[in-house]
C-alpha cells in the first residue's frame, strides 16, 4: 500500500490524472516563501462522486490527498509535503443552483469569486467575500478567508449556509440547510469551513448573496500618522457606520501602489472606505464619515460614485501584495496576518512599523482595520538565511504581541505551514482537541497531512 | 461507581450541593410537554475551577453533568433523563470585563440577557440577541438561540467570540480570541456554541456587543392573509432594507394577544417591525416599508418612535407564548420550530395552518419571519394522549415538509429531547459524524447524555 499503488488504482480517471512534471511542479508551488512541494500525482475529477471514488481509493492505499483550488493561498496551505495526490477542483466550477429569492447559490468549489460574481450580475445578486487573490470558493471556505469588505458582510464562516463533503473514507455527507438559521445539532459547515480540508474534501457549497447596493461610493484619505487613521476607523466603528471596505496602508504601501499602478497619492498613511446603501444613505454615510476624519486630521477626503474611479481603487488596493513585492526586485515575502482587538490596532501596526524599521527590511503594512486585521508583507531575497530568520523573527514577535492583547496569529489566510508554530501559543489545550476531532474524522491522517494539527 | 458516590465525592462543595426534593423537581422540570426528569443533585458552582473539580469527579464516578441555566428551553435540552448531577450556574453570573471601546462583553455562563444588558445600559452598548425568554447566555450559546432581531443582528453563532470549557475530563480550555475574526484552526467555538453542554461544559463567553441606535421606531400592519404578510417580508429584505424585528401573528395568535395583553388588534394576521438607524435611516427605512405593504393590501401600517409604544409592543409579543398557553385553560403545548428558505415560506406556513385546522387542535402560529423561522403553539391537554398523537402527527408534517423544502427542524431551539427523532432524517450521515466527535470528545457519553446524539 503506497503512493504508487495509489496512483495505479487511480487509473479509472484516464487523462484526468496527470504525472507531468510541469503539473506537479504547479501544484506544489507557493505564492510566498515556501520551499516546493509536489505531489505525485495530480487528479481532475469533474463530480462529488468522483472525487469520493479518489479519496476512498487513496485511503485504502494509505495515500495523502490535498484538496487544491486556485492555488492563490498564502501559507503553503497546499503544498504536498508529504507527497500523494492533490484533487485539483478545476473541473468542478458549475454554478448548480441560483435561488434569487432565498439569496442563495449552489455551487461546486472550482468556481472562483469572480466568475461567480459574473454569472450572478444579470440577477441584481452579488457575492461579497473579497480576499483580493481571484481564489477558488472552495479554498475560500477552506482557509476561512474574508478581505476588504468582512466588516461590513462577514467572512466565508459567515457566507457559507451548507456543504457537501467528502469524508476520509469516501462518504459523501451534507451540512446545515438552505434555511438561514439552524439549531439542528453541531455547527458541521462551521467546523469544515476553515479546516483547510484537512477534515474532509468540500465538493459543493451553498452560499449567502447580498444585494447590489442601489448605490455605491467610495472615497481615499491621507493622514500625517498611523495612530490618527486607526483612530478614525475605531470612531467610524462606535458611531454605526456601515462602511462596506475600509482599508489601510501605510506610507510604504502608498510608496509602492505609486509606482506600480501610476498613482500619485502623498507618501503618507491612507484609509480607502466604500460605502454601500441608498442614495440617501450613502451621502448620509460618507457625510458622517466626512466629520470623522476632519476630526483626526485626514486630508484629501473627496467621495465620488463613479463606477471607474472606484473600479481604479480597488484594483489598486487588490494589487497591493504585487506592488509591495516590486519594491525589491527578485523579492519573494513573507506575508504576516495578525488580527487584534482593535482598541489595540493603532499601538500594534505602530510597533510593527517600528520594529520592521529597525530591522533594516523593508516591511510594507496594510490591512483591513476595520476588523482589526493588518499584514506586514516582508521582503526577502530568496534563499538569503539571514534575511528570512530577521524575517521570521519579525513574525514571530508580531504574533506574539498580537496574542497578548488577546488577538490571533492569522485572521485570514489560515495555519498552512506557516502559522503551525504559533498554534500552541494561541490556543494552549484547545489545539489537542483539535487533534482528537482530527484523529475521530481522519484517523489515517491522510487528508492534507502535516496542516492545522501535528498528529506525528 | 456510581452516581451516588459521585455526590458523596462532590461534598467539597458543602451547602452548594443540594439533594432537595423541591430543587431537583424545579431542574427536571420542562417549560412544554416533556415528563419530570429531575437529576439526583444539583451543584452551584461560583467559578471555572469548581465547574471543573464537579465535572472531573462526575467523570470518574460515570455520573451524567447536566449544565443548567435559567430552565427556559423548550425541547426537554436540560431533563436530566439519565440522573446524575445537574450543575446549575445560578451563582456564576458576573461581568468579567466590558470592553466598551472593542464593544465586547466577558461574561460567565449564568447572566441572563436582560441582567447583561441592564448592566450595560451606561455604556451606550447592548446585547441583541433576543430569544424572548429571559434565558441565561450560557444556555442561549448552548442552544444556538436567536429570537426577533436574528433578521438583523445574528444568532448566537454570530454573536460569540470566543468561549471558555470544561471538557468531558475536566480540562479547561479556550476558543476563538477578542479579535474580530481568525483563521487559525478549526473552529471550536462554533462547535460548542449550539451543543447543548453534550460536548463541554460552557463557564466564560466573550459576546460581540452593539451600539444603541441612535434612532429607534416600530410599527405594526395588518393583512388579510398569510400570504400578503410574508411576500411583504420578502419583498423587503430584497430591497435590502435593514429591519432589526420583523414578526410574523397570524390571526389566532393576535387574538390570543388581544385577550392577554388588552390589545384591539383586528383578528387578521400582524407584521410587528422595528428599525435601527440615524434620524434620517429610521425615517427612509420606515418610509419604504410603508410603500411594500401598501403594495402588499397591507392596512394600518403606522410608524412611531416613542419608547412606550413600542416597549408595549415588544411585552406583548414576548408574553405571546404565554397568551397562546392562556387560550386554553390548563393546556401544555408542543411547540414547533421549524425554518425555511423564505421563498417557501407564505407556502409552509399556509400549509401548517391548514393542517392545524383539520386537526381540531387549536395551533396559533408566530414566528420570525424575516429568517424564515416560525412557530406554531400546538395546544393540549395534559396527559390527553390522542391530543398528544394529534400534536405529534401536525408537528411531524411540519418537519418533514420543512425539510423537504430545504430547511430545518428547528431554527432556535434544539434538539433537546423534543427534535432527536429528526435528527437522521435532516442530516443523514452527518448524524453519525456529530456521533464521531461526542465520542472523541466524550468517550463515557456522561455530558448531557441522550441530548443531541445517540450513542446507546
Amino acid at each position: 500500500m503506497t503512493i504508487q499503488s495509489a496512483i495505479h488504482a487511480l487509473s479509472f480517471l484516464g487523462d484526468r490524472l496527470t504525472l507531468s512534471k510541469s503539473d506537479l511542479d504547479a501544484h506544489g508551488a507557493s505564492e510566498t516563501h515556501f520551499a516546493a512541494a509536489p505531489p505525485d500525482a495530480v487528479a481532475y475529477p469533474r463530480n462529488t462522486g468522483e472525487v469520493s471514488q479518489i479519496v476512498k481509493t487513496c485511503a485504502e492505499h494509505d495515500c495523502p490527498v490535498i484538496p487544491y483550488g486556485a492555488g492563490t493561498s498564502l501559507e503553503g496551505n497546499t503544498s504536498a509535503v508529504r507527497g500523494g495526490v492533490t484533487i485539483d477542483m478545476a473541473q468542478m466550477k458549475r454554478v448548480l443552483a441560483v435561488n434569487a429569492e432565498d439569496m442563495d447559490v449552489v455551487i461546486q468549489p472550482g468556481l472562483t469569486r469572480e466568475e461567480l460574481n459574473t454569472e450572478l450580475r444579470a440577477t441584481g445578486l452579488f457575492f461579497p467575500v473579497d480576499p483580493g487573490a481571484n481564489a477558488s470558493l472552495g479554498g475560500m471556505a477552506s482557509t476561512r478567508a474574508s478581505g476588504t469588505t468582512a466588516v461590513r458582510y462577514g467572512t466565508m464562516r459567515d457566507n457559507v449556509l451548507a456543504l457537501e463533503v467528502v469524508l476520509a473514507d469516501g462518504r459523501i455527507i451534507r451540512t446545515g440547510a438552505r434555511a438561514r438559521k439552524s439549531s439542528a445539532g453541531y455547527d458541521l459547515t462551521a467546523l469544515f469551513v476553515g479546516a483547510e480540508g484537512t477534515l474532509g474534501v468540500i465538493t459543493e457549497l451553498t452560499l449567502k448573496l447580498q444585494g447590489q447596493p442601489e448605490a455605491t461610493s467610495s472615497a481615499v484619505c491621507a493622514f500625517a500618522a498611523i495612530g490618527d487613521a486607526v483612530n478614525a476607523v475605531i470612531a467610524t466603528i462606535q458611531m454605526g457606520i456601515p462602511m462596506a471596505r475600509i482599508e489601510f496602508i501605510d506610507a510604504e504601501t502608498t510608496r509602492a501602489c505609486n509606482a506600480y499602478s501610476k498613482a500619485d497619492m502623498p507618501e503618507v498613511p491612507h484609509l480607502m472606505v466604500e460605502f454601500h446603501g441608498s442614495d440617501a444613505g450613502v451621502a448620509e454615510q460618507a457625510t458622517r464619515f466626512g466629520e470623522i476624519i476632519k476630526d483626526m486630521g485626514g486630508t484629501g477626503f473627496k467621495w465620488s460614485s463613479k463606477a471607474e474611479e472606484r473600479a481604479a481603487l480597488w484594483d489598486m488596493r487588490h494589487k497591493a501584495y504585487y506592488a509591495c513585492l516590486a519594491l525589491r526586485q527578485g523579492a519573494t515575502a513573507i506575508v504576516t496576518d495578525v488580527c487584534v482587538p482593535i482598541s489595540r490596532l493603532a499601538e500594534a501596526v505602530q510597533t510593527s512599523r517600528d520594529d520592521i524599521a529597525a530591522s533594516g527590511l523593508q516591511g510594507p503594512i496594510l490591512g483591513h482595520v476595520g476588523d482589526g486585521n493588518y499584514h506586514a508583507i516582508l521582503l526577502v531575497e530568496p534563499g538569503n538565511k539571514p534575511e528570512m530568520e530577521i524575517a521570521k523573527g519579525l513574525s514571530n514577535r508580531m504574533v506574539e504581541r498580537a496574542l497578548a492583547m488577546g488577538g490571533t496569529a492569522t485572521g485570514e489566510h489560515g495555519i498552512g505551514l506557516g502559522k503551525l508554530d504559533y498554534m500552541h501559543a494561541e490556543h494552549g489545550e484547545a489545539w489537542g482537541v483539535m487533534s482528537e476531532i482530527k484523529q475521530a474524522l481522519d484517523p489515517k491522517n491522510l487528508l492534507n497531512p502535516a496542516k492545522v494539527v501535528q498528529i506525528n
